[in-house]
């Protein structure tokens, strides 16, 4: 596979930036991630990259691909996916994602910041990000949904990122973006699912707590674990004190996951991850 | 009570070296250590050393004490707890454990190993720790924990080290040794709970693995938590990596909790630890 | 000492939250933090609250201080200590600072930001603080500082924070400020002093880039060190990706500096500084 | 590169486990490192594997490798390297690696400890290595390296591992051991280089202590950095708290770099390491 796939890529004038392979004994799985830049390796302008087109390469590809039973993604690193924040009333994720997009820490377009609470809409505005306001109640979490689906269909969201988001999505909005809706646990999972794990902590006396990034499925709290991070905590920490720690990890652990995400770094597998470095 | 305490040390000559209070609202408690000399604290010698009377003092504090409804301990710096380590056939936290006693890390005496299996005894011979080899099956256990209380009797035993020994005590032996039986259990509890805790993390496909050193009390998995670390694990971690990795996660968060424990640096209440640096 | 002071602080009805008392044994000095409310224990309400006199304490504490030779401070937990933040082009630690300050992690007041770019301008506008462009070169330096000391005495600042100030200031302004400007430095100092660490890092190949807040002295980069942090690079980071990496280590390491001098958590003796936890 | 040699292993009917390539731009090089196994991916057995020859696929491989102007490295991962290692008064970092050496974590032959003390040798005695006491002073230095060399061309050994080794190798020996010699320095270089680290780190009071392990190049402390670790410290720590503390540092930091140099995953380039995870 590396032979054919690396010397398909020679014959199309490809410099190879950076390349992984691995092989999975257990699983009988061989996971395989090539970035290339067109052109020699000596930086030198080549005409291949005036001529490289992606569709003739795609179409070339296919047959290998299926020759060698791949599942395969081939995407230009130039182009920047289409990202919907969501939040609630905590803005601290949210804050750090925007100020790293501007930063140019995260390479996307985000063209849509959806909310239940007004918290975040001086945020928005000062980041320039049009922003919805979107109620959800008992009553109205159906339409509410149905609202949101058809924003990120008229904005062509590719990504989702839940930034303390508290609300549940519902298993069909699930299903319209698999792999594609990142949310942050404020714990180290699996320890402490569902509401309140900084109360369950605390209660606990764990010494360590933890934040996790991880692609949503229909079961809560269980999808593909991304990115996790933990911090010390003491006997001198009451609750309120790990929610304000915590938030350093829920930042984090967010942010790296939304940024590989983007840099096509992840890669999923049964009810996993692979992240490549 | 810090008032009156440290009053009444004075008055015996105490030279306070360290000591941390500490207010847990939510409870309503107020947590103290004190830990001092006797003599100046220029260091220049003391006639009162000499004539500091542990049991006086004792006598003298114990009225105070029940006035302020303090639960208390008072225990000379000077007295080498005794301690039996248990193991099975994984030797690495036995191995660490015995390197720090002689490299003089662990400030107590180890008049005994006991382990279900053999392969602890060349290790034992080597720190010439007398060892006993008390097998445990389904038919003997009961009259393999009369065995083994009777040795902890025999030999003066106030601290029991679960060094990574696979067998579940019953009631009866715990009752008998509470917040004197420390464990090592190889995952960041509360997640992983009970038997293979690696395979269980490799499965869920966590990107960090723990260790967790804990009282042991009635419920499984379940005592008071004294230290937990983590290392970062990737998707080419199999199993088998988890357990190596996890060895140094073991060795380092049971050889903290043993030796704060000798330091006495660690208060329970209610199922959780307050350790104190 | 305890007890003459813990004595005296219960003769005013202080009722002590946490306490933390150290004795450094080389030096022969003795530390001592005390934070306490008014009233008692259970919470109820007092009228010691009402009649508390931080002026009459520190009356009658004056002389005792005297007597014990201690060197003292006595502040109360309900003032705010005023900041002035200043920078310039790089906004990383300011957006983090200013977020902070909003989230309410940050117990002080802003009046005043400083920066020699106009980069910081819409920043402060959204935060509300009050900008001042006060450019530095070489020919104006000293009236630059002339002018930023006017602006720091007219707002009473009291901590002045270099969040990636990239100008050296005079000893005589630092003078001005003693245990009282903290600056961020992206090494773990003492290596990588001077200008560019990011490109020495990457030129020794270290695998651990770190960052670290000190307060500052005449000596660059020589500073008592409030707090340092680490995080691991590999050979596929360029000296691009170490500023990235370097960014977050710095918005950490500053504002738990910051946060610590504020809560009156630091301490300089020496050329150090003793962080109560 | 990756096309030329994926396709040659191909036709030797190798089947890669592990591949990593990465280019540095700005030196203009391509890092590869390939492991693989014999056989079909499915893990059936395969008669290539009996015919596999290794010093035919050689012969094959080097006029490559010339075309390509490579600098490359060919070995069996059967063969277990032959290790020496060199120790002084101090022994945790011995201890250590002749633990994990039983216990099957350091995959090599160790034929041979080296020491000018002669604390090491019940240790060396108890898992069964030929020791060997060689004093040092001043006036015995060269003939003492000369009989070092002598056993060290005598035992065949390859690599050599200074497990807190306290003397200063001359420029002869060390360039007869390029990229061979291994060793652990306390603290986190370039920081605190030469003796007495310990104590120059709590001179400077730094919240962080770490130690480095590296290859051993004519300049002292300033070899290709192979791993560093760092443990957060406080001003309660005196001298020997850090020195205590940092044991376990040395000990994690020299055993995975020799790990790792088993492992052949570490590749020298200029003054630094690449290390294939």
């Amino acid at each position: 596979m590396v032979s054919r796939v690396s010397t398909m890529l020679y014959h199309h004038g490809a410099n190879i930036l950076h390349a992984d392979q691995h092989q999975d004994h257990e699983l009988g799985l061989f996971f395989m991630r090539v970035e290339w830049a067109l052109g020699p390796a000596d930086g030198s302008l080549s005409s291949a990259a005036d001529k490289f087109d992606l569709a003739a390469f795609q179409a070339e590809f296919a047959p290998l691909a299926r020759e060698l039973k791949m599942n395969w993604k081939l995407t230009s690193g130039e182009r920047r996916p289409r990202v919907a924040l969501f939040c609630s009333q905590y803005l601290h994720c949210m804050a750090d994602l925007l100020y790293r997009w501007r930063a140019g820490e995260l390479e996307c377009e985000i063209p849509l910041i959806v909310s239940n609470h007004r918290a975040v809409e001086t945020l928005a505005a000062f980041y320039g990000v049009p922003f919805e306001h979107i109620e959800v109640t008992a009553a109205t979490r159906v339409q509410a949904e149905v609202r949101q689906l058809e924003l990120l269909g008229r904005h062509d969201i590719e990504l989702v990122v839940l930034a303390r988001y508290m609300q549940i999505l519902s298993p069909g909005f699930i299903a319209r973006y698999p792999s594609a809706i990142i949310n942050v646990h404020h714990s180290f999972l699996p320890a402490f699912t569902g509401a309140k794990p900084y109360h369950a902590a605390h209660a606990r006396g764990v010494k360590l707590i933890g934040a996790t990034s991880h692609y949503v499925t229909e079961v809560l709290d269980d999808g593909p674990i991304i990115e996790q991070d933990v911090a010390r905590v003491s006997h001198r920490d009451q609750v309120e004190d790990l929610v304000t720690r915590g938030r350093d990890l829920e930042r984090m652990v967010l942010s790296r996951a939304v940024r590989w995400h983007l840099d096509r770094r992840i890669l999923c597998y049964g009810n996993k991850t692979v992240v490549f470095d």
